[in-house]
């Protein structure tokens, strides 16, 4: 019988279904790379004045912004959802709420080679990334009009409108719906138990580890009890850290290494997969750090959303996590 | 400058970008029936065997069970997401909620013939699948395990697996959440002002008619204020009234009517566009009937939900609802 499974910080319900038992091959090909396209790609080395002006980059001490030498390289999106510019200029429409779009949107180039990606690059790249996000993200902050903001990666065919590897960061003037549910759900716990849902999540999984794929001393990578999506990871720091960005050394590097151990095991079992990963930090603000938690979500993009999930928020997912959590373990990277 | 809009039920944020100004015809022609099947067609008259045993039928006086001679039919669903036998069997595991996936998953196939669908029949066939609806929710609603339930269609390429046009009839033992937050939303602003806030919204609508796509005395269609959908559309009753499956006579033929003809004015300026409905009717108790209005979401589906929108329950419309519902009221049908 299908079980009806409930997510403890979103009280979110997932049906897992474990009876349809889906494996990583009984999902339909869609897969592979964005189409390439016809013009140059303006993400390459050597086409920096394709874009617009670079807010921050790694580069070879003496090479001149938006030239080559560069090794990561942060840009404002040239079409942006938010933009940095002008009032906030909050705004009632008789009983409805506007304000305007102010935030940043940037697009974080993670390589100067176009068939570089996480998971082809050595360590030591993605590492760079994990810095550029950090010092980009802690600039940004220094905003007070922004309240909150997301990095985000969409990779591969159908999630993404280019093929050199990218993630974006995002930030914008009110907290977004899921993570404020996922403060309030966080919140209310800690009112309750005087403890962080996530640390209690952490010690609950590595007690009954059937859920885990990967861990080390310092992150936890594992398939969550209430998975809405199959194959769905979250990567989380073992220690109580509320804010990605004032991650220190030994966590840029653990997290490096985490990150690319999930997405190449993920790549094992669903080639060329496409997929997003989503970091939550806590929002610009101290209130929050007693009981929000840092993490990582993964999810590659296997099953489609019907009606009935948008209606409802309730998902269907036929991999049960722990069968997931399973071949990613095995997954022999 | 794009604009963020808060949904004043959800206090969902989206960003309305009008000046990427998108119309129609700036949607990537992802559109048409799922492909035909290769086997006979299950839900066709004459193949009732191929079913699980109808649950409701309107047939014609003297046909029997489960034998041609139906208008609509409804039957289980031969993969059901949840089943209506067994105990709901509410279990902890350490600090996680789980329950037995109980609940009543159905299909109500809305015309004999396989090429028949809601735009295309007259109007009396789309009132007789409006009772059949109605008279299996009350049917359903008998059962005090269900606390709620959704009737949910997904129609066209990609959304659905089945081109014989149908819907789906769902029962679950919890409120799902999006649900949930309507509920919390609708109370809080009942709380406050002591008037339903669906109620309100129609009498704004009504105030600045830009939004609206359709009205007569007794429905209302128009393109919510926060949109998180390109031509997305709600159609809601004027009066007051938390239940769908109650509804008078009068109420069954304005909603058929209401509900084809938004269905007909999308498919003229999107031909053969896949859409989602979703029924939203009051939880099966008589607590929220002051503050909940049941209503209809229909939605086109032109863009593709991102690691963004998954990540921060954010969405990105690139067109105005205002833009939608103008488009919509001047659609030739």
């Amino acid at each position: 019988m299908p079980q009806l499974r409930k997510d403890p910080v979103l009280k979110q319900w997932v049906i897992i279904s474990p009876e349809r038992g889906k494996r990583p091959q009984d999902f339909p090909p869609e897969r592979g790379l964005p189409p390439e396209e016809d013009s140059p790609c303006p993400f390459c080395e050597g086409n920096e004045k394709m874009t617009p002006k670079e807010s921050l980059a790694f580069r070879k001490t003496g090479t001149l912004s938006d030239t080559p030498g560069w090794w990561v390289r942060i840009i404002p999106d040239r079409s942006p959802i938010l933009s940095p510019e002008g009032d906030v200029g909050r705004e009632g429409i008789g009983m409805f709420d506007a304000m305007n779009s102010i935030g940043v949107h940037e697009v974080v180039i993670e390589a100067p080679l176009h068939r570089q990606n996480l998971l082809n690059v050595n360590l030591d790249q993605v590492r760079e990334v994990i810095w550029a996000y950090k010092q980009r993200l802690q600039e940004i902050k220094k905003n007070p009009r922004f309240k909150h903001f997301l990095v985000v990666k969409n990779s591969g065919r159908g999630v993404s409108n280019f093929s050199h590897s990218h993630s974006h960061i995002v930030a914008t003037p009110i907290i977004p719906k899921r993570i404020e549910e996922e403060i309030d759900g966080a919140r209310e716990y800690f009112h309750y138990h005087d403890r962080c849902i996530y640390c209690d999540i952490i010690r609950q999984e590595l007690g009954e580890p059937s859920r885990i794929v990967f861990q080390d001393k310092l992150f936890l990578v594992f398939c969550p009890f209430a998975s809405r999506f199959p194959f769905e990871m979250l990567i989380i720091p073992m220690a109580h850290q509320p804010f990605f960005e004032i991650l220190d050394n030994d966590h840029v590097h653990g997290f490096a290494n985490a990150l690319q151990i999930s997405l190449r095991r993920m790549n094992i079992l669903l080639p060329d997969i496409p997929y997003n990963f989503i970091l939550h930090s806590s929002p610009c603000s101290e209130s929050y750090k007693d009981f929000f938690h840092w993490h990582v979500e993964i999810i590659p993009k296997l099953t489609r959303v019907a009606g009935f999930e948008w209606g409802s928020g309730f998902y269907i997912n036929p991999t049960p996590p722990e069968d997931a959590a399973q071949m990613l373990r095995d997954a022999p990277i």
